[in-house]
Order: structure tokens, then sequence, then C-alpha cells
């Protein structure tokens, strides 16, 4: 069998990873795909001392490595979504297939790009793009290939989860620990894709896709930051048996499909709860298989190239014939709405500050049974010396968002209480 | 693409669970394969209510299903390993690939059979083996297969850990709990396979065979059973700071590898240590992607079922290429002896009886120290009511399991220890 001759794009992170992996892991990789992985191109617009190419070509201009005629399969691991984009389309027009870890990419142009892909008979794979060096991926399209994958949750965000394991841990506030994150190279200058969700999004749809053969829908994902969790929040759920993790969720209903991203309240005895630090960790729901769990480094330079040369094993095991990225061809993807947020039912967590008077807690229980929603548990501590507030904590059970939010709008109302109520979703399963 | 004709041998809980799955799941399978899976043949002993087969041919013969023309792959679900083996062997020579869910047969005769395979050009797949539901063979032959993977742990019979549980939940003793786990099912009315650690021994072989790319070698398991672990222990652990679970590990070195089943102490705050009950869950320690783990269901009907048709999705998308269970071919494997359990380095938890007077500390210490072995933690619990004796348990540092042997026949020769010390090894990694 010919070898597979691989061009790289890029020679940072993820790149010089792929590169040092091809190199020194080359009898493992021939011996496992069968075929010699064989790399003989590389893109880069400077060369760097920490991704040596000893041979190889180095190509100031990447569009040349996806034209190049002796490469069989790109690898983009430059970021972002204009040049990528561009390299991403030319190698498959060329007639090559693609493997990217660009979340961001997929996410919001995978549409266009599987087709594309498909149209020249190509693979676009991207393993890396979610949960770094954890095969999730795989474990949906290959591993659960015979469920109805119905709901999956995961943390696929390494920096929120640092930063909120840290915030529970020292009961230290977010935006130091965030400094902290920064300072520790686990968070970016702009800290904005991570905490706020946007990059738990682009992965939550590109697991969303591929769990309920949808097309990618980035754009509709419901995204709520942690920056309003506080320690106090954190300190609350664990006396009543949760731990807070910045979760995506999605499941699939027979019309719609659920896709969101927020703060979430989970049980302890859940193994997500005890996923801590960077780490990922994925939950899957197979009709078949039950639950299943896949953690590990959701990035890093080794993880997340890990990732990218199962792709290209993948690929050179198929020997000519390509792999649907999605587990289906494009054209069996069925489009679903998302559901809207106002008809989403979870539990609630509610904490607010309220005078420390009979009847309070009577109006607040009245505030939610007007909109049929009960309490589950409740928390009221002790005023702390003179205040005349004292903290409340209340648990509720299903209830859809838009009867929440009445009621917490009502709850605001009472004279007694003296600060919105602060709201967190609760996932009672993995 | 023309179907993948499938011949199902047995129609208990696997086979059963997999003709449903066929039946029930065929649009998404065929969607998912890229062509039809067709379920063409069933071989059973007798016919089961559970287990409708409709318009498809039922024989009384397995072997002729494993001979029939109108079948591309057989799946044998029969368990046992000589009339599996045998429907194994012929349905190699006739042509047919293989996937089974039987441990034993694939940990005691898989390296031949497995040869076999390659010399008739067919597959032979057993994802269903280990972990039931959880797609570890394939996280470990596709996800990692850029990793040189070189130690994996595991909690691979949901019996023992089960027991191992509840003990642990309710301060019950193993007699106890095993017999409620024989009223639920959950054991066999011989539990030996399952509390002793053959089971275990069987995964853990096919495991190793795949990480190491080794033959496999079952018969050199090392094997220590959890009929010896008591409530105390478990209570003593978790004072520690650790859980003990029932364990399969297996850890690469230069010149040998390790395989020893046993009871463990792992610290909490390991993700292993957080899967209870009747799951499973491996820990791969991959040189590039880091530590990776994997949970789920270890057994059930439709758990196994999944696994079992994700094989056959796997041959119907390899469209006659053969796929490698061991993820190279059997002639790359490369033998490696087993490290006799003397030279095998772990720390320790030891616990005792002893007299409660002064010096028996340092004596304990001292005999020790003999060996070179320092000691990492101790308790010892005040005396209960007139009792003459207290319980005295050591953590100790990393040492060779010879040199512990030898303390630990000095330690029960001192005169004030009324009792051979009960020795449990720890694992400080996942």
């Amino acid at each position: 069998m010919s070898a597979l001759r691989i061009g790289v794009c890029g020679n940072g992170t993820v790149g010089g990873g792929t590169i040092e992996l091809l190199h020194s892991q080359s009898d493992l990789l021939s011996s496992r795909a069968g075929r010699e992985l064989r790399l003989t191109r590389v893109g880069a617009r400077r060369d760097r001392d920490d991704c040596p190419t000893g041979d190889v070509p180095v190509h100031r201009d990447l569009l040349e490595v996806a034209r190049a005629d002796d490469v069989d399969v790109v690898v983009e691991s430059i970021g972002g979504t204009t040049l990528a984009k561009e390299i991403v389309e030319t190698a498959l027009r060329s007639g090559k297939s693609v493997v990217t870890a660009n979340k961001a990419l997929i996410a919001e142009h995978g549409n266009e790009l599987l087709a594309l892909a498909e149209e020249y008979g190509q693979s676009l794979l991207c393993e890396a793009a979610v949960a770094g060096g954890v095969p999730i991926l795989k474990a949906l399209r290959d591993g659960m290939a015979a469920n109805a994958v119905t709901e999956l949750s995961g943390i696929i965000n390494g920096t929120g989860n640092f930063i909120l394991t840290e915030m529970g841990a020292h009961q230290r506030p977010f935006d130091e620990v965030l400094a902290e994150a920064q300072d520790l190279g686990y968070a970016e200058a702009d800290p904005t894709f991570d905490v706020e969700g946007v990059d738990a999004a682009h992965k939550l749809s590109i697991l969303a896709a591929m769990a309920f053969a949808t097309p990618l829908n980035f754009s509709e994902v419901f995204c709520e930051g942690i920056s309003g969790v506080t320690p106090a929040d954190i300190q609350f759920a664990d006396e009543l048996g949760y731990r807070i993790k910045h979760l995506g969720i999605a499941k699939e209903h027979a019309d719609a499909v659920e896709l969101r991203v927020h703060p979430t309240l989970l049980p302890k005895d859940t193994l997500l709860a005890s996923v801590d630090g960077v780490l990922n960790a994925v939950c899957l729901h197979g009709h078949a298989a039950g639950e299943t769990v896949y953690s590990g480094a959701g990035a890093g330079r080794l993880p997340t190239a890990s990732a990218v040369v199962a792709d290209l094993v993948d690929i050179a095991r198929a020997e000519g014939g390509s792999v649907h990225c999605l587990g289906v061809p494009v054209g069996a993807l069925r489009a679903k709405p998302v559901m809207p947020m106002d008809s989403v039912c979870t539990a609630w967590y509610l904490r607010l500050q309220a005078e420390d008077r009979p009847g309070v807690m009577s109006q607040l229980a009245n505030c939610l049974g007007a909109e049929g929603i009960s309490i589950e548990a409740l928390i009221q501590k002790p005023p702390k010396g003179a205040a005349a507030t004292v903290p409340v904590v209340v648990l509720t059970n299903s209830a859809r968002e838009d009867a929440l939010r009445r009621a917490v709008t009502a709850i605001a109302a009472l004279p007694a209480v003296t600060q919105t109520p602060h709201c967190i979703r609760i996932e009672s399963q993995n």
C-alpha cells in the first residue's frame, strides 16, 4: 500500500504537535494504519525553533500546500475562519482530504465544507475540534453507531472548568481566578470565547449534529457564561449536594432539539461532577448503550495532535474511500428546529437576599406556586451580625423557563426581597 | 452497495439484543453503515419468546449458520469455548467475518483465532467482550492510534464493583452483599469468575494485547479476588483518602509487561474511584493524549448488543477489507515476558491487630525499614472496651513485592502482633 502523503498547514501548537507525532511515531503509525503516514509538505508563515521540519519543503504560501501534487491529506491547523476556510476549500477541490482542529471553522462553515468534501469524494474530519485528546467524535460515530443518542452533555471548555474548580476549592471570586488562568496560559488575553461559552457552543454544535444527524446549527445555540457565578453559589450548591459546571447540553425531542451552554448544578454523584480542573468530559445517552462518559485532556499540544493523527489513521485505513464526518452522508441529515429557551424545562437554583422577617418564605412560595412551580429544597441562613437581610436559596422542581422567569419577576418585586434572584439551571442526570 | 448479511448464533441475552437492534434500528444502521445490515440466519437450540425472529430461518445446528452461503458475518453469542470456538473457526474458514462478545474465547484462544481470521482475510472483532456498552476497544484501536499506550487500568467487572460499592456504602460484609448480588441477577450462582477476578483477567488480557501490540497472554495474568476485603478495610481506606476498587492493571516496561487483577486502593480524587455500582470504567495512559477515561454499563442486553452492532457497522464500512482486531496484523505483534509479581513495585496498605503497648510501632517500622520500605501514613485506633489488641493500618511507600512479603512475614512473627497482616496494593494514579 502506498504512503499517505500529508501536508500540514500551520506549525504552531497543533501543527507542531502533529509534525512531532508523525516523526516520532512513524513505525507505530505505519503498523496501525497499514501504510506509511509521510509528511511531504509544511505550510508556515515563519519557521519556529520548536517545530523542526527536517528535509520537508516549507511553503510560506499555505495555499501551495493545499494544491501540491504530492499531498493526499491536508492538516489545517492555522485557526481562524478566513484563510483556514480558503485552505480547506482549495484542498477539497484539489481532491485532497482534510483534517482540522478548528472548531470555529466547522461550527460556522461546516455545512458547506462537508457538502464540498462529499462532492469531491473526500473526507473532512475534526476529532481534535472537540475535547482535544478525548476521541469523543469517534465514540459517537463508531462506538455508538447502533444507538439513537438523544441526549448529551459535556464539560467542553477546560478554561471555564478550571475557573469554576478553583473558585469552589478556595472560595475565590471569578475575576481573581480568571486572572490566574490567564497567567497560567489556560485563558486567552481576551477570555470572552471561553468564559462566555462561545467556544463550548462551537463544540456543542458539532456534537449535536453528529448525535442527531442534523446540519450544524451553531448560530442558534443558547449561550450563558460563567462570569455571574459566585463562590457563594458554589458553596450553597455544595450544601445541597451539587457542583456547578459549565455544560454544553443537547437533547433531541420528536420535533425539535435543545442546544444550550450555561452554568449548571449537577448532583455530586454524577461522573461529570467529579471532572475538575482543565479536564473535559462528555456524557452520551444512547438508547441501547445507556450513559457512557468520556474524559481527558481537552487541550494541549500533544493531546490535540493525538486526535489529528488519529483522523489521519482513519483516512489511511479507508484506502481512498471517504469517512463521513457526521457519521452519515450530508444528504441524510435532517434539520430540526431549535427549541426556544422559553419552552425548555429544567429545575432551578435561585439565590436572593431577603429581609429576615415572618411571611417572606410563604410569599416566595406563592410567587412560584402561581406559576405551577414547586419547591424542592430551601436554605435560609441566619443573619450575619447586624445585617438586615439574609441569603435565601431555593431549588425548584422542573419548570418551563418562561414560567420561571415570570415567577422571578414577581419575587424581585416583593418588598422584602432586596436583590433580583440569581438563577442557575439544574440537570439531574449527567 | 449490497447488504451485509448477518447470521446470529445464539438467541439469549447478547444474541437476542443484537437481533432486536438490527430490527429496530435498521434505517439508522443503513444510513450509518452505508449499506443495509440484514439478518439472514439465526442459530438457536430452542426458540425464545423474548427473541422473535420473524421470517428469518432458524437453525438448530448452529454450524449451519457458520457455513451458510447467504451470510457474510457471523455473530457468535452462545458463550463457552467449545462449540463457540468451532463456530468461529468454521465461519472464518468459510470466508466470513465474525463478531463475538465472548471474552473467554478471545482471551484463551484469540491468538490462533486471530491468525486464522487473517489467513482467510476476514475480521474477528470483540468490542462487546470488554466493558459492555463502552467502546473501549475502538478507543484503543482508533482513538489512541497515535499513542504509545504504556499503562491502563480498569474496573472491568461490574459484579465485583457492585459488591465493593455496597460493602462500603453500608458497612456490610462480603458474603451478605454477594448473596444480594446473586438475588439481583448481577452475580452468577457460581460467582468465582467474577469475584476471584478470572472474568476481569480475560478482559485485561484483551486490553493489554491491543495497547502493547503483544499476543494475548491470559494464562499469565496475576489474579487476586475481592473476598478478602472487609468493610473495615473500606472504612480505613476512606479515612486515609482512598477507595478500594477491583482493578485490572497493565503496564508496559522496556522488556516486560505487568498484568494483574487485584483489589486496589485508589485516591478518591481519581475518576475511577468515583465509578460505583455495576458500572465499568477504563483509564488509558497515552504518551500523547495523556490520561483518558471511558465509563458506562459493563453488561446488559442492549449495552452489549450496542457493542456487537457497532462492530458489524465497522465491518460493513470496511467494504470487504478486514479490520485488525488488535489494531495491527498478527505478524506485527511482539511477545513480551510478563513480569513476575515478586519484582512488581506498588505502595501497600497493611492492616493488622497488635497489642496496645509501647514499642509496637517502632517494631513494625523496623520490620519495614529492614527491607528498605518507608511508612507513608499510619492509623492506630484506641482499644474497644476491654479488648487487648487494637487495629493498626499502615500505608507504605512503593516497594518491590518480594521485599514487602519478607517484611510482612517478619511483622507476623512479632509477639505483639496477633494476626497476619492483611495486605492490599495501592495505585496512586487512575
